[in-house]
This record gives C-alpha cells, structure tokens and sequence, in this order.
C-alpha cells in the first residue's frame, strides 16, 4: 500500500468512524440476526490476487455495522460499559502506525517510559496510596484486563506465600484463595490457571443488605484453612462487584491479610474510574493495605479496549514471580538495573504501546473533563433509581454508590417472579430500542441498567425507562 | 471530542503515520538516549484542564518517535520482525472506533464470526490439517501472543493429563513438559504460570549440526518420568526456533505424543507465515500429529501487534478445561450452543475486534501478495548468507531455512571470540545505521539478522552488510 493510498483510505475510514458514531442512535442496540449470518455473507476462502479494498467501506455498513452489538451505543446499558472515546482512538491510530514492541525498555524506550509515567498520572488522579507510584517501591503496568491483572497478583501471592519454592515446584501444596460470593469470575479462572483448582477457591458469605465481603467469615475461614494444612496466599476484594457494585471492607480486610502475611490484591475493575472525584473515593479507604489494585480504563474512563491499569506495592516481588531471561533479550539496559522491562510484569512476552492512547485521553479531556464525565453518569443512574423508586411494580434489590442501578419487577412467587423479568429483559432486547443485561441477587433474577457510554444523556436515560416500562405492561399483562 | 475534530485530527494522524514511515529511512534505528530521558520531558502530572491536544503532533515529533526502537524501520533485522502495513493499520483504526467486546457471540456476532471466518481462511493459505477447521472438530482463536498460546496449549494438556481432575485440584500431582533445549522462553514461563514449577520442565537436547529435538532423547525422558510417577502432559516442538530457526521433527516426535498420549503443540509463531508459500512448507510434515498450532500473523505476514493465530484440533478440550459461566454472562446463544464464545478460549475474558486488520490484510495483498512479501525476505537473507560466507572473517553457525541468518566473526580462543562479537555487536547498535540482535549457539555468541521489515530491499541488506563489515574491522583491528 503506496503512503498516498493510506492516506486516502485513512481519512476515508476516519470518516466512516466518525459517521458510524454519528448514526449510533439511529440504530438497533444489537442486532436480531441468527448465528451464522455474518459468516454467511463472507467468501469462503481468501482471494488469490489483492483486490485493493475495493468494496470495503460497503462491506463495512452491510456486514460490520449490523452484525455487531453496539457498546458505544448511547442507549447501550450492559454488563459494565466499555468507554472508547476520539483521542483513544487516535492514539490507538499512532501506537498502530509506529508498531513498536514494548517487551523489554531497549526494545521501545519510550513505549515503557511513557506507560510508567501515565500510569503514576493515574494514579495521582485516583489518589492512590503513594506506595503504589514509580518512585517509590511499586509501578503500574497496563495489563489487557483485569482477569489478567487477577492472575498475575495471583502468581505473584503463591510466590510469597511459598517462600519462593513456587517458582521451582509449582502448586503442590494445597494454597487456598479468598473472595466473596460476588466476585468476579475471572478469579475463578486465575485460580485454575495458577494450577491451584477450583477446589482451593474459598466464596466468602456478603452481608445480606449491602452484598459486601463479611469479614469475620473472612477470618474464620482462613483460620480453619490454617488448621487443616492449606496454605492460604490471596485475598482478592473489589471494590465495585460485577453484579451490583458491591464495595468490600477494605479496612477490616486489610488488617486480616496483613495479620496472616496473605497477599491483597484490590479489583475495581469498574469503579475504580471513579475515583477521579474524590466525592465517589469511599471505597479506597483502607487500601493501603493493598499489595496490588487494578481498574479498567478501559471500562469507564473513555480509553478504548485493552487497558488495564495494574499496580503493585513491591515491584521486585513481581519481578522475581514471573522473571525468565533467555540469552536473546539479554542486553546492557536490562543488565544494568536502571529501566523496566515490563515483560516481566505480565503474562505475554510481546506488548503494545497501549499507553499512548492513555496519554491522548488524559491530555484531551484533563482532570477535570474525567470529573464531569464520570459526574454526569453518576447522576444519570441516580435519576433512573428514582424513576424506578417512584413505580410501584418494581423494585431497587441492592445498593447503587456509582452509576449501576440493579432492579426487578416485585412480587409473585420466586420462579414466577423470576421468569417474569427475565421474560421482560428478552422482551426489552429483542426490539433493540436499548440494551440491558442481567444477574442474580440473593438468588433472584435480577436487571441491570450500567449508565457509561459515552453518548448517553437524560433522553437516554427516559427512553430506556419508557421502553421497561412498555415492556412491563406486557408481560405483566 | 466533536465529530469535526475527530475528523481533523484523523486526518492529521493518518498522515502523521504516512509521514513516519516515509521518514524511516532517513532515522536512527534506535535511540541513543540514557534511561529516563523520554520520561523527563513529560509533565509529573496529568492537566487539570484538558489541552485540547496543543502541540501533540510537536510532541509526537520531538518526544515520541525519537525515543523509540523502529521496528518498521528498513535496517531493522532484530529479533524477529514485527510486520505491520497500511491495510492492518486501518483495520485497527476501525476496531478502535467499534469499541465493540467479542467475549461472547451475543456482544459482538460479528466480531466472533469474521475471527472464525478468517482463522479458517489462514488455515487454507497454510494448508493445515482440515481437524483445525471450525467446520470440522478444531478451530482457530486469535491470542495475543504466541507466549498466551503456549499458555493455554499447557492448560488444555494439563486437563487431558488429569483426566479433568486439574479443574478441581489443580496441579498437585508431578507434571511434566518438554521442549528442546532451543525452545522459547515462554514455554518455561507458561510452565511456571500453570503451577507445574520450573523443575517440571524436561528441555531435551537437539542434533548438534540442525539445532531440532532428538525424538530419541525425547522418548527416553518420557519412559523415565513415567518410570519416576511422574505425569508427563506436554510436548512442544518449535518450527523455527528463535535462536536459529531450527525445525523439530514432528513425524518423529507426533508418534511418541500419539503413544503416550501426550498433548503435542507446535510453536510456529515465526516460520508459520513462510507456509503461505508452498515450497517453505516442508516445516509441517507431520503437522497432522498436532493437538495445537500457532503462528503469529504479527511476526511476518503484515498484521499488526497482537495477532497470534491459533488452532485446536479439538475445540471441546480446550472450551472444557478453561470454561466459567458466571450468571451474569448467561445468554440465550450461549445455552443453544450454536455459537463460539471465544472468552472459553483464551486467558482474558474481554477481547478486540482483532480479526478486522486480519481481514484488510488478506484483502489487501491476497495469497499471491503474501507469497511475494515472505519469499522477497527469503531471498534477501539468501544473498545476504552469501556475503557473509564469502568473507573469510565470518561464518555461518546454523542452517537458514527461512529469512533469518545467524553468524560469527570465527576464531580465537573461546572466550575472545565471544567477547570480539560481542564487541562487534555493540559497535553496530550504537552507530544506529542497523539493529540487529544476538543469540547463543552452541555455547557460543552469535548475530543474528532477521530480513523481515516491510521496507526492506537489497540497498538495505547491502548497507547492514557494509556496517557489519565496517564494525568488523573495527573490532579486529
């Protein structure tokens, strides 16, 4: 491809993109194809001569666009949102163009200087424990999401709690790990992936009103483990739960991992964004007790997928956990002691220079536009709750302290009740007007609404609770 | 950031990018700068107000591209390359605008169903076993990295080992995992990850001349483990090992997997891209022994970071032994079981829409495209090998199946000579005319020179060459 037919194609598919953002509204939330259809409408083999693109932008709006569910979608209220923005897109853009590998500081200098610095900007915007910045004993590192920041604090704690044996001889003993009922699942995961199984994982019971982590079944937990023989190494607590943005105690849980010498790794994959407003900082209190915390940009501070942001209290801790160094990434820089190579902080050798677009979103939006933006969600969700609060047929089933509001219709027996809303949610996203996914609280079916696309505002907002509303009518009819 | 914006500063980037690449020639490979340089022309702190992007392309200009190793650059010949192109360049910037989340079929259908489509096109142009197919038992999953494949190869291997007990238990009885001696760096990592320990990790010896396993070692070292109690679960054999490129011998080593019942994986994260051609597939013979694949399109077919190409010949194995179904991700699509949720594939649970830049990429240059791109780099390293034998200095140290070529200043007593192309290397490095990186051979200090950059050309080989020479004389004066 000549430079003149990138730039052509690019300011080409610029457009396109800035098009597609613009007709976001107008279209279905996700699409109402059968498995199968996008396949379908592609070639079954690749073609033998290049064909210039030709038809690209037309495959673009007849297969792309309408195959795909839409996360930027202003009327998009699933799972967590999934925040890109234009600065992160230019910056992917440029990371893209420059196609540097960051593995090791003298593979990309400032690849690695860059993502140390943005992620000590992080973690003065959040207010992070001083522990935790570059120039102290700790650093962060972006990481592809917060299910490998999970694994990598978990290979990190069975490092620690086997004096290092871990390393040579993997996970013969019995090493348990602790969360609550309502963390994540990608704990589960990292638990089978660091070879401890599924049986060392131990669910803690939440307290019934506020589904936060009860830390005296924490304690008695690890202290029956204690006596059988395990050998107890991580605690991971969130702060935001998936389900219902739940906030553990980090305090009470802090005092427990340190009195037990257990590693603490903090999850606020989600809400963690929101600490950018010191008024929405409540659930990091106690988080000096932390030896590792991760949110996801990604998620909720307008920077598209992948970018995680993963601190440690003890980088050398890390460095000894995951450190390999064959002959052939030998080299002065690293042998001399003075940079980061960051392939030792992550699960992958190879890495992209994802900082950059980290760098472009915080420029451009700044301190304060990452307040408003976050603000203006928070109170969006808040608006719906009492939209929801004012109708008799439903009801608020938990907590709502960041811009998640988790809801059902009232009354009937349990599976009646049940099958009722997730009868409403099937009618909700099969017209594709909006889109909202679902869990369970104290065992029943529950909506979610997660304010957090980018686009969305108070119209949004009312015609999603127009379309529930509509919904209800019919199935409760 | 505004539509207008968006399209102004696109516009901008895009020909930022055309610019960087039309610069290249005339850059230094790599910096010359001391660590902490590019961090010290950052601010300390993020802007409390947004900057409105002042002064990023100044920025771009003064801080970024001059603190960067360029791996597009055209004397670039370290490690191996890491292609991208215009048409990847592209399908990345419209996977950033998408901003959509393939976890699942149900979040992205067309994310996932253009990766399965495409992973399937690669499998035609490579002409792999038709078990790796979606339509038949296999399929293929974009990794980010070949590290991340090797990584879930030994999970799935772990689950076949322990007949599904690893889920539960986790690794506590004595696994066991092989590689040659020439193996990647990953493979030990992810032999550590997986809780097997370091000292599970069999590297068995190769032939001294070709570098590849000896089948024979390999089948003495799993008789005495299993003669030891030990659970031997894993072989992986490397086609084209990064060092020298060497090829393990899968026929041999297919039927000790196939007896034993061990899982077979082949790293071909490299040399995978030259199957394009047919005459470079000699590599695969025995490939159809094979339980995994990968390659990595990132490497040197054109696709940007990070795109490893991954295959199973059974995808029920691996979607097994990795699969949570936590109630929140529950859906309709999922519970038909008509669809692939590639979340079950991999370590993460959120995932790109990577398999865009695959698809521009493919269109762009077609098979016939791709094979002129690789068999252009193997003839390049071809003439490139004969320089270097026909001066006496040096001398070829491996077999160059591919485009890579290893070598050395000959002579002297053992550890002089190492020291003297050590020397050597360093010389070339700092002048930053060339980059070319090092290995071990054999014990002994050897350069390495990867033809692999999209720029490429004879002037380019022919100027590495000169510099080469121009160093040797140097070091040998």
């Amino acid at each position: 491809m000549s430079p003149e037919q990138f730039r052509q194609y690019g300011h080409e598919l610029v457009d396109w993109v800035a098009d597609y953002w613009a007709t976001l509204p107008g279209r279905r939330v996700r699409p109402d194809d059968a498995p199968g259809t996008v396949a379908g409408k592609l070639p079954a083999t690749a073609p033998v001569a290049g064909d210039g693109l030709t038809g690209l932008v037309d495959d673009l709006d007849a297969i792309i666009a309408p195959g795909l569910t839409h996360w930027q979608h202003p009327r998009f209220f699933g799972y967590f949102p999934a925040n890109t923005s234009g600065p992160s897109v230019l910056g992917d853009l440029v990371a893209a163009g420059l196609g540097t590998q960051g593995m090791l500081w003298a593979t990309g200098p400032a690849c690695t200087e860059v993502e140390t610095v943005m992620l000590d900007w992080l973690a003065d915007l959040l207010d992070l424990p001083g522990k935790f910045r570059s120039h102290a004993t700790g650093g962060g590192v972006i990481q592809d999401s917060a299910s490998s920041a999970t694994l990598v604090a978990t290979l990190a704690a069975l490092h620690r709690a086997s004096g290092g044996d871990w390393r040579t001889h993997g996970t013969r003993r019995r090493y348990t790990v602790y969360t609550s009922t309502e963390g994540h699942s990608s704990i589960e995961k990292a638990v089978r992936l660091a070879g401890i199984g599924d049986a060392g994982l131990r669910l803690i019971e939440v307290d019934d009103h506020t589904l936060a982590m009860n830390p005296d079944r924490l304690r008695e937990r690890i202290a029956a483990d204690l006596a059988d023989g395990a050998v107890p190494a991580l605690v991971v607590a969130t702060v935001g739960t998936t389900s219902t943005t739940a906030v553990d105690p980090l305090p009470a849980i802090g005092e427990i991992t340190r009195e037990y010498g257990l590693w603490l790794h903090v999850d606020a994959a989600y809400a963690g964004a929101a600490a950018v407003c010191p008024e929405l900082r409540h659930g990091h209190a106690g988080l000096e007790h932390a030896d590792s915390y991760c949110f996801d940009p990604h998620k909720w501070l307008l920077t598209g997928f992948d970018c995680d942001a993963f601190w440690v209290a003890d980088r050398a801790e890390l460095i000894q956990a995951l450190s390999v160094l064959p002959e052939y990434l030998r080299n002065a820089a690293t042998d001399s002691d003075a940079v980061i190579d960051y392939r030792d902080w992550q699960v992958p050798l190879g890495r992209r220079f994802r900082a950059l677009k980290l760098w472009f979103v915080l420029r451009w939006y700044g301190r304060d536009g990452l307040r408003a933006h976050i603000r203006s969600h928070v109170a969006l969700a808040r608006d719906f709750a009492d939209l929801v609060r004012a109708d008799p047929r439903f009801e608020i089933v938990a907590p709502s302290p960041y811009a998640l509001v988790v809801f059902r219709l009232r009354g009937g027996a349990a599976d009646d009740g049940d099958a009722r809303n997730a009868a409403l949610l099937d009618r909700l996203n099969a017209a594709g007007e909006v889109f909202l996914s679902h869990t369970r609280v104290r065992g029943r079916y529950a909506l979610r609404v997660a304010v957090g696309s980018p686009q969305t505002t108070a119209v949004d907002v009312a015609a999603a609770w127009d379309a529930i509303r509509a919904a209800a009518d019919g199935v409760c009819a």
